[in-house]
């Protein structure tokens, strides 16, 4: 976390979903984070492709996501990226900033997974935004390393 | 917005707001977003005075909302603070955060009030945490300006 807005957003985050899980709403406030992730993503996307010349194919627009989105959301690219050249792409985040100042115990890799659905919503949501239909999902391996999956959907 | 994290706060602020709309969640959206933003306050103040020595009195907690508090959420201090000397603060902010991107005509600042419940649960929160207890409410009355009163409740 380097900057205030950062810690403001991730305590945010966090009592938002302590307040679903109070509140009983099962896993069903995981989908209402992906979704909302989602529009948010789609809008930080149109904004910082205003002055973007259009991306030349897949892989353009993938490394956009790793470079400029991720630097905009989370103040770093992303460590690694790989692809099966089979519309399977997996992005790795060595440091990833929701987790950075988490405990790194197995209990707390499970309590993490539920702070997995907004970020899965903002990728999906960016690479909608660029035409590129997908379905994403992230896991944790040992904090704070995290890996998301953008399986490619034809359209 | 200064920096790219408060616009992804702000969009994420925007979409959460218009999903909850959407979901037809009537007027109960704006006390979910009151409460956790309630939460976010106490956490907030909890992080930045741990190494802040005990304040004297009531208006040097006021004081310490107003310039700490508001600068690690909006970067920026309150441009003005009144009171009554009996209970009642008002804080105002000329150039609020969330509405400071915002079109001035008079619809927008309908659309506006909305996007209230938020910094009135942060600021309640805050406040909480420093052991006082009270009522905030907010109003808009030339966009970006802002408005929070704070009537103190006596325990």
């Amino acid at each position: 976390m380097n900057a205030p807005m950062d810690v403001v957003f991730n305590l945010f985050h966090g009592n938002m979903i302590d307040y679903f899980i109070q509140k009983n709403e099962n896993k069903d406030y995981l989908d209402k984070l992906e979704f909302i992730g989602f529009k948010t993503g789609q809008s930080i996307v149109e904004r910082i492709t205003k002055d973007t010349p259009k991306f030349k194919n897949e892989l353009d627009i993938i490394k956009f996501i790793c470079k400029e989105f991720w630097t905009q959301i989370y103040h770093k690219q992303v460590d690694n990226l790989k692809t099966n050249h089979q519309g399977i792409y997996v992005i790795q985040d060595n440091d990833f900033m929701f987790f950075s100042k988490v405990s790194k115990t197995k209990k707390f890799t499970e309590e993490c997974v539920k702070f997995l659905s907004l970020p899965c919503g903002l990728l999906r949501g960016a690479l909608s935004q660029l035409g590129i239909n997908c379905i994403v999902t992230a896991e944790i391996e040992n904090l704070p390393i995290c890996k998301f999956q953008i399986e490619l959907q034809k359209s």
